[in-house]
């Protein structure tokens, strides 16, 4: 028997055809395209995934269960958007409608939760019962994954480690909060702590590297310089991975979870991950009690981790 | 049939008969006395269990399961103690050695993931799937419910959610952190401000409410002082509560509960509850999404939450 995963994005739909290892067989994107109403949605869902399932060689009948990840809240009890950015779908009953044309299981989960979930049963989580991701990228976003459960909140907005305040009265955030780790902990947050030290600092490596160009920083702009002696950026370095540390290691103390994988583009820092979780471990609550702690890693499935879990959603 | 709840003290010992309904039918108490060994502290445990099974007029065959709840880490999976603060039983098999005696159901829980428990089903969250419980005391300590499920973590150590960080570099918690949660919303943490203001605003109402020694500030003081129009009260009350609030919306934006119920002395105050659960509707995630919002209350069973969460702890 074979899963389908969708991960629904803003501009493209990718379903892939997985086993039940989490193993993706074959894969298939559409574009999204302009929106038209809720019934067109789901058909494109609905025939991207029959057409996945026939190129990869198998029969409808073959397919145990389609699972759907989306870029906001979704209730998978009742089988209903909830609320999806940037597209116009809430209240859509989409299992219903699905399994009107197609009667199979269907599963609704949110992207982020999808992507830790996918970790859980087949990347970095595999063999533990317990995975907190977290991702490092434009924003802070994340997944956490009980017993093979998903995190979800009761209202299926849970989940959102971006948006727990760690500077009161700190930045502004997106969300409506000031001082969000999201904002001190994300890739945009390590480019403007980048920008604002070499701004600092005219001797800073990090000019060259940039070719005098500011705009030109990226996350691994300072971990670059570092590496090579400059102080500047060694101390960018430093701050960073300590507002890293801090929002991680209040996760910790509430979940201690077997493990903590960070994903995103700065999570490939080679230089990141090592005094990332000895700093994460000075500050972990149970360090004192003699019991196990916490597996700091790498998320390990890239961007395959949303449809994976997508597919899983209803293992 | 009846289950036994044993809240595990420091000094005492409180065992409580409890049904399947949460009701406490009796209770009985004894001292912990003089640390002897792990034996004679499970005997003491077996024998208080049996006795408050005689006084309230059951036989032990009616009784389902014995549950206990200690102040520390414990692994209800092998039923071995891990960690207890103040009493010396690390690694001791306690199920095993119980059941020797008593060959009935036996569970091991954290006393404040019990207290959790007890108002999941009987309290503050009953009839609800997901409960946030958030002590303020002392320290700030809590328990988190999901499903029926406490989340103790992978070690037995979780759900520690007044260590979770909210100001960088801030006051030195005893956990080894600083800036924990629980230096600036405990009732220790809001008596502290109260002086720091008394200090400062030598006219304030408060000292006359202290009868002129700043010793004598509690956490009511303040909120005592607010409520007859006193200045310096209400900015403490306001600062208190806006801490208490960063951090209770900390925990909403990631677990997204049905009910998040105060306990601890300070949340009696009759002047809190109201605008706190107004600022933190203001910083929850979940405001814009047009769903379900967390319900915030207080916790409803006092120090009777932790017998009856032990009790129900095989539920």
């Amino acid at each position: 028997m074979i899963n389908i995963g969708i991960d629904v994005g803003g501009t493209n739909l990718k379903a892939g055809v997985v086993d039940s290892e989490g193993r993706i067989l074959h894969t298939k994107k559409i574009p999204l395209g302009p929106w038209q109403d809720g019934d067109y949605f789901m058909n494109q869902l609905c025939t991207l995934a029959e057409e996945a399932v026939k190129e990869a060689g198998f029969d409808k009948s073959e397919v145990s269960s389609v699972g759907m990840g989306f870029p906001g809240a979704v209730n998978d009890e009742t089988g209903v958007l909830t609320y999806i950015t940037n597209i116009p779908v809430s209240g859509y009953p989409l299992r219903e409608k699905f399994q009107q044309r197609w009667n199979v299981p269907v599963h609704l989960g949110n992207d982020a939760n999808c992507a830790a979930l996918g970790e859980y049963y087949a990347g970095a989580g595999r063999g533990s019962r317990s995975l907190v991701v977290v991702t490092l990228g434009t924003g802070v976003g994340g997944g956490i994954v009980l017993d093979g459960k998903i995190l979800a909140g009761s209202n299926g907005t849970g989940g959102e480690v971006g948006h727990i305040v760690i500077v009161p009265n700190g930045d502004q955030c997106n969300c409506g909060r000031k001082g969000c780790w999201e904002r001190y902990a994300s890739a945009t947050a390590l480019k403007r702590m980048t920008v604002e030290a070499m701004n600092a600092h005219p001797e800073s490596l990090m000019w060259e590297l940039t070719g005098g160009d500011a705009s030109k920083a990226e996350g691994y702009t300072p971990f670059d310089a570092a590496r090579q002696g400059d102080a500047a950026g060694a101390e960018v370095c430093r701050t960073y991975i300590d507002y890293v540390a801090l929002g991680a290691a209040n996760l910790v103390n509430i979940f201690q979870p077997e493990v903590l994988a960070f994903g995103g583009g700065v999570s490939a820092q080679e230089d990141l991950m090592e005094p990332l979780a000895k700093r994460i471990a000075e500050e972990d609550f149970a360090r004192n009690a003699g019991v196990a702690s916490v597996k700091v890693t790498r998320c390990s499935l890239g961007n395959d981790a949303g449809i994976i879990g997508a597919a899983l959603l209803g293992k």
